[in-house]
């Protein structure tokens, strides 16, 4: 896609502080980090969530996340690390092309999810459970 | 792990809403989800963290999760989703077993992640990216 950034990055038309790439994924640096050593990977095809993606280029791209997540541990010497996905912008993605986000994390650092748990009431975990169920078998 | 609570579901000590059981994952509700249809996808085996976790394990379990999004896309109806993963106790970690958080998301559903961009200071970014790059050619 011309005008999605993260191709263009990829098509090296834009410059980045590119960590690793392969034929899976490219790793760079996000240019607004959250903390030091905050990277993304993407996958080269142009997709938008994750769920277009394909089973193969989920795997192929995941499959260097344990690599790079010892790398910006390593590299940073944060002790946490936050892997994040966001798909759609009610979920605040904002480049419309998959990225994982690794985020080093550090005490009391202020990033993180914002936690607000729930409970399902009676008889409804066993609705969304079946909905879900349902869903997956009607995957084609 | 006879004490993890992640391994008592794996071995059926422990209920949970089960969506998904493959050789690779075991996919089941958030007993205290963040929003309906909030899922967990995990590996069998007793990792903690994500760089701990083989190629073929973080292969094999991402592979799922373009159809896990689908399912919980669809079943809940939910317009976006973060798929989130904590390490450590400093990112979130509570459970010491390697999880995938699926959540759905909705407008103003206030969740999602603190988002607090900064910006490298001059020559900074460079450092960051060769101590990176020394990292990754130094992993075994």
């Amino acid at each position: 896609m011309s005008n999605c950034v993260f191709c263009r990055i990829l098509a090296r038309e834009i410059p980045a502080h590119v960590i690793l790439d392969t034929p899976a994924c490219l790793a760079f640096l996000d240019v607004g980090p959250l903390s030091e050593g905050h990277l993304l990977a993407i996958p080269r095809r142009h997709v938008e969530r994750l769920d277009q993606l394909s089973e193969d280029e989920a795997a192929g791209l995941a499959r260097l996340l344990p690599r790079l997540s010892r790398a910006v541990l390593g590299a940073t010497g944060a002790p946490g690390l936050n892997i994040l996905q966001n798909n759609g912008s009610e979920a605040g993605q904002v480049v419309p092309h998959v990225h994982f986000h690794l985020i080093p994390r550090r005490a009391n650092d202020g990033l993180g999810y914002r936690w607000n748990a729930g409970r399902y009431s009676a008889g409804r975990v066993e609705a969304v459970r079946d909905a879900l169920l349902n869903a997956l078998r009607n995957d084609p």
